[in-house]
Order: structure tokens, then C-alpha cells, then sequence
């Protein structure tokens, strides 16, 4: 039995699948892409990838796309450890706490990352070949057309950073009335998919976006930072503040008012 | 046994929802808002769902959000009609076309549809009644902000349009590949997932998007379209150009060039 993973050290979907598969404790092997080499954009691996992104999850050969989707197959294909409810109504709240992490706080990290990190890479770019990094990204061509060379501007950058309030509140909400996890004494796939979120926010200095008021998340997200599976995939480098030191980023660096 | 849906008569996420029920042959209880009466967005209806949207399906009392969600869940509750493969390869396909549907054109199709239909209950409203209708959506603030009560910009609606061409052009080649279904022959929830986005172009004049080039697509609408189930959830009224015959709408009355 084979699997490889085709990732980014610091994407956080590609971290999402790295802390399940420790969670696991399956070995896997390590297809480590940088992000501006785009490999992920090339023949190659749109055969197996038609939306361009990481991560992808090849098992003995098939290719498995879509983080949350590579998540569920995991739980399916590897049952012995699963982190999905056995009920489907159970299920059914882990769900809707995938989907809703996907539409709201998966884009949003998008915004801060690229203004403050990954814009560096196309600031110097004429405009023909900016164009052209935008429209080979199947899924993404909007996204860097609306950054631009110059980045988002405040009110896109604000827009994101609510969003992620949006989450940490509703999450201090499940999280109050049950917990210790966001589907209450199960530790699920929810909480796997939304920490690196979070640990993204934190890594650009925004904790203060729950630390300030907001007691159970702050309180979940230091015991799911202490699981010996999340200090495996969040290997040195995976963190943009380590892997780029100059840049100030880390607690307590960005200008935040709530 | 009791099934309630809580949804909109043409909302395309309740129909994706409706097609499914009606294929598994379960009675439910039709809860049908309208729109404009904003009982979606009420406290007594944000308690049961959180995100201020249609469809909620309740299940003896539990309710179960978001529409891919209620689609597994009627499969997982109701496994005798299953419209998901019982393989975890097969299941993840399904998934992954899944996510790229909830991606893509499900956001896309609500640029069209808002500039041609529903923008007409906001456009005499005060600067202030539009913005607190616009911040009382938990997911669709930003949505109702770019749009304004002018609509949305010729470039928005341009890349919403590319969205949905987009999506067909990758139906195509999956259908083409191999068919008669987006899963080859297999009816899955992938299917009755994208056919209601598919059926709101056609509702909205931009067939052409698919019939001018896309035979496999054309073929496979055509086919899900005939399904009793499929003519079940399109009651009379579920589709807008019955709701405003005034307006123009229906096939050939749209302007695409693609």
C-alpha cells in the first residue's frame, strides 16, 4: 500500500490532511512542492488535479482531490482511527461544519496571506505575465485578478479578517454549549479542518481575534496545538514566520480592532 | 416518521434537495417560504439554522443544513434508493464533483439571477432598510454589498457566466469519457447536485452556453430533465420564468457570447 501526498509545507488545506494522516499514524510519502515553482500548475499534475491546487492524495495510484474530500476518504478507506461520527445525524453536523469552513474561513486566509506574504512573488511581474499567472489557475483566476500586483485593498482585507471572526463566534458557540471539540466529546474531522485556519491567523498575528474574548476557542485551540499529531505536520517550515523571519509576522504583529 | 423541508419553490439548493426526496420516493412536509418575506432570516428559523439560508431539512425534530450535507444524509438515513457509490474511491469522486459544484456554480448562478429578478424587491428600498438587509444574512452580506441596488457590474456577471461555462466544459469531458452520468454509469448525487444550476441558465436564456458545443451535456440534460423525479421537484412556479412571465425569461432571451 502506497500513499503520497502532493503539498505545499504551509498550505493550510494541505495541513489539514497532514495532521489527519499523523492523527492516523499512516507513513506516507512527501510530494513537497514550493508554491512558485507552480508544478501545480503544470500537465502533469492537472491530469490528476484538474483544479490546480494542492493537495492531492495518490493510494496505490488513484488520485483522491479536494481536502475535505481527500479527509472522508481517509476516514473510509483507513477505518481503524476515525474521526467522523458512526450516526448520520452525526455526520451531518460534521458536515455542515466542513462546508461552512470551506465557504467561509478557508477563502478568507487567502486575503491577509497574499497581501502580507505571497504577493512578492508577482509585485515585480509585467502586466502580461501577471495576466497570465492568473489565468492559468483554473480555479483562482478571479482571486488573483481582484489582488492585482499592488494586493487587496482595505475593504477586502477587512471583509476577510470578519469572516474569521464570524468563525471563531460560531465556533465559541459550540464550543460553550458543548465541547471540549466542535461536535462536543468527539474529536472529528471539523476540528481538523478549521486549526490550520486558525493557526494561519495566529501566524500572521491576528490571535487576538479570539484570544481577546473568546475563552473556548482560545482554550481549544492550544489543546488541539498539543496533539502529538498536529506538532508532526506543522513540521519546521511550515509556518510562514519561519520560513520567512524577515517579515515580522508571528503573535502579536498584525493591527487588529474587533 | 416525520420529513419537513423548510426551502424556497425555485431556489436551486431546495430543488437539489427536492429531486433527491422525490427520487427516494419519502413524503415530506412542504415548510415553502417566499423569498421576500424573509422568514429565512428570523430568529425562530436562525436557530434551527444558523446560516439564514434555504433548504433545512428536519427529521423527527432534528435538523440537518446545508444542501450537500441533507443530500448524504438522506442517503446515509434512507440507504434503500442509495445515490452514492458504496466504494470510497467511488464516493470520493462524487465528493470532489461535489465541492467543485458548491465552488463554482452554485455562487455563479446567483449573479444572473439577482441582476434579472430579485434585485426588483431591493431597488427602491433607503440606503439604510438596503444595508440592514444586507447585514442580517449570516453568509450573504458581502454578497448584497457588492451587489448594491444597482446590480452587479458587467464583469461580474461575465465571470459568473465563465463559472458555469467553465463547469459544463468539464461535465463534457467527463461525460464524454465515459457517461451516461458524470460518474460513468452510476446516478449519484453529483448529478442531481449541478442539474438545478444547470436548469436556472436554461431558465435564465443561456442555454447556448451548452447546446451550441457541448452535445454530451446537452444529452445528459436532456435525460435528467425526463426523470419523474426530476418532474416531481419542478412543480409548476419552481422555475422563474413561470413566476414572472412578464420579465422575458425562459429559453433564447439571453445575451451570451461565448
Amino acid at each position: 500500500m502506497t500513499l503520497e501526498l502532493y503539498n505545499f509545507p504551509a498550505s493550510t488545506c494541505s495541513l489539514k490532511v497532514r495532521i489527519c494522516l499523523a492523527e492516523k499514524d499512516l507513513k506516507w510519502i512527501d510530494r513537497s512542492f514550493k508554491p512558485h515553482e507552480n508544478k501545480h500548475l503544470m500537465q502533469d499534475y492537472l491530469a490528476i488535479n484538474p483544479n490546480g491546487v494542492v493537495p492531492t492524495l495518490v493510494h496505490d495510484g488513484t488520485p483522491i482531490i479536494d481536502s475535505s474530500t481527500i479527509l472522508e476518504y481517509l476516514d473510509e478507506a483507513f477505518p481503524e482511527r476515525s474521526f467522523s461520527p458512526v450516526d448520520p445525524v452525526g455526520r451531518a453536523r460534521m458536515r455542515a461544519w466542513l462546508r461552512y469552513i470551506e465557504e467561509k474561513p478557508t477563502p478568507a486566509v487567502r486575503y491577509p496571506t497574499f497581501n502580507r506574504i505571497l504577493i512578492r512573488d508577482y509585485q515585480d511581474l509585467s502586466d502580461d505575465d501577471f495576466n497570465t499567472q492568473a489565468e492559468i489557475r483554473p480555479l483562482k483566476t478571479d482571486f488573483y485578478k481582484q489582488m492585482g500586483r499592488d494586493g487587496f485593498d482595505d475593504d477586502a482585507i477587512d471583509r476577510a479578517v470578519g469572516d474569521i471572526r464570524s468563525t471563531v463566534e460560531r465556533m465559541e458557540k459550540a464550543l460553550a454549549e458543548e465541547g471540549p471539540w466542535l461536535l462536543g466529546g468527539f474529536y472529528s474531522l471539523a476540528d481538523i479542518c478549521v486549526a490550520p485556519l486558525i493557526d494561519r491567523m495566529e501566524d500572521l498575528g491576528y490571535e487576538s481575534l479570539w484570544e481577546a474574548d473568546l475563552p473556548h476557542v482560545t482554550r481549544w485551540f492550544k489543546t488541539i496545538k498539543d496533539r502529538p499529531a498536529y506538532l508532526t505536520a506543522y513540521y519546521h517550515g511550515a509556518r510562514y514566520s519561519e520560513v520567512f523571519p524577515d517579515l515580522g509576522l508571528g503573535r502579536r504583529n498584525a493591527d487588529v480592532a474587533v
